[in-house]
């Protein structure tokens, strides 16, 4: 089996980012899982290293044009952060898109460091998106048992259900069957949620689950993909939770972030499905309060990397 | 302090209600906590008495007028077995109505068999709403470390979004602190989930939270009620669990139903909030499929009779 190509950025040099990568990648059960690159200012993980006594790891500089790493203030949010923070993620997406990695870990960013900064984006996933022309993504979060792609997040519950068509749900199902192919290998059993209560009861409480899911998983079950649904989502989560599923296809925000984060507190990782490559990310922030005393535990930003690594095994797309 | 009055229903005689009532009140750890009755049809409790070897509870009989104890069938769902169930919560609910208990634990008993006995309600809470001329009733849901209160339940979600005003928050936060307190003998501290992600970041994804669900936490704060709220639902779930709250106000079915089904699945207890009296009632069907053998885990009727016993002792309103 081929090695995958790893690359992590080293998200805001004033939060957590860079020793967690540090941490992370001077562990033998990580560090020697991939060919890792670490892509940021170099002066950044130069002092997480001395700070933590651990080996630099091997090193893709991206220093902002405007910045001297002198400048790159720790524990508070920044405009030289936020734009060391922009330098990492466009050095980072460009060799992806020139094939030199195979999968992207991102370290957490600071909105408000990029408000600074005066760019126009409040994370890594919208700058993703503009830098790749991606205009329709989502959300795997995955947490302890449970895997869950979402059909929409940051919306309104009102526009939330309004974005639940044949079509959204159809492609949220077709992304859940290839990055659950890329993780473990094989064909991954979806579950996929109802909208409404007990997935609307054949029409008695709402239309949706029988006018979108229910087609939307017929045309993924023609097309080979292993999809049951809609599933009153109340059960199905208990079920995913015991190994009985692979992967839940959610149909709102709360509907999956709840049983996420009731699961799996420390370790969770979110994957952005419809980049042109695979891109993963520790489910918290930039932590400025407690940024560079050595103390950031490493279970998600691990977890992240261990994803990276199983999904990039099967090659960029 | 005073013993309660506790009575329980037999549910549909031919389900698994007469055996979990029995080995229940056997159990000298739950049976010697109140004055119990069981009320329904005298021939199923002595069935499953005589069958599981185990005393027979004191009984206040309620025989339905047209059915003989030999036509209760076990095993299966019946007109008979419908009209059993029928009259036991109907007399259950006079001997309430009358003062005569201070707590009611309902039996489960089945849709299908109270649509053969022609009756035109789909559950037991129904049929308490129209005896009792309740209108506005809300559920409570415990399991494991967690109580979660709906503001709806059984709706679409189109429609339980519209059901999220004001007035009904309010109510349901009312609802909340007062079985809070029959159940805590203290005031609860209750957490009031909002009703869009993130709880509608301050309007940006969603008005109804700043618009219903803050002003009717103020108005509940006013009237002395230990709330917060509105509160991010998928971080506010994980501090309930490690109990750093002792109520949740969830704004729909889903929303409450997954977090609960996913850490108490065996012990799961249902409160019915509006009636003229308190009623618990196990989480689950009559389980027609294993009735009658002895194998039916009374876990959760056992935690419904503790949570009856614990706010019966307040006394009935």
């Amino acid at each position: 089996m081929r090695r995958p190509r790893v690359l992590i950025t080293s998200g805001d040099p004033g939060g957590i980012g860079p020793e967690l990568v540090v941490r992370a990648l001077a562990d033998p059960g990580t560090g020697g899982l991939a060919d890792f690159t670490a892509v940021g200012a170099p002066a950044c993980f130069q002092r997480a290293a001395a700070s933590l006594g651990l080996p630099l790891p091997r090193i893709h500089p991206a220093d902002p044009p405007e910045t001297g790493p002198h400048e790159l203030a720790i524990g508070r949010p920044s405009a030289a952060g936020g734009q060391a923070a922009v330098a990492a993620v466009r050095e980072a997406a460009r060799l992806m898109a020139a094939g030199d990695g195979d999968a992207l870990v991102t370290a957490p960013v600071s909105k408000e460091a990029l408000r600074l900064a005066g760019y126009p984006w409040p994370g890594q996933t919208e700058m993703l998106a503009d830098l790749c022309a991606a205009r329709d993504l989502r959300v795997l979060l995955m947490a302890g048992p449970l895997r869950v792609v979402h059909v929409s997040a940051h919306r309104s519950l009102r526009d939330a259900i309004v974005a639940v068509t044949e079509a959204s749900v159809l492609r949220t199902i077709e992304l859940a069957d290839d990055i659950g192919r890329r993780l473990l290998g094989r064909a991954a059993r979806i579950a996929v949620a109802g909208l409404n209560p007990h997935a609307g009861e054949h029409g008695i409480l709402g239309e949706e689950d029988e006018r979108f899911i229910r087609p939307a998983v017929a045309r993924a079950r023609a097309r080979g993909i292993d999809a049951d649904g809609p599933l009153s989502a109340d059960t199905l989560f208990p079920r995913a939770a015991a190994g009985q599923v692979d992967l839940v296809v959610a149909m709102y925000h709360d509907q999956g972030h709840i049983p996420v984060k009731l699961l799996g507190r420390d370790e969770g990782v979110a994957v952005t499905l419809g980049l042109p490559f695979l891109r993963m990310s520790p489910d918290h922030g930039a932590a400025f309060d407690i940024a560079g005393r050595g103390v950031a535990r490493p279970g998600s930003m691990t977890a992240a990397i261990r994803a990276a690594v199983a999904a990039g095994r099967g090659g960029h797309r």
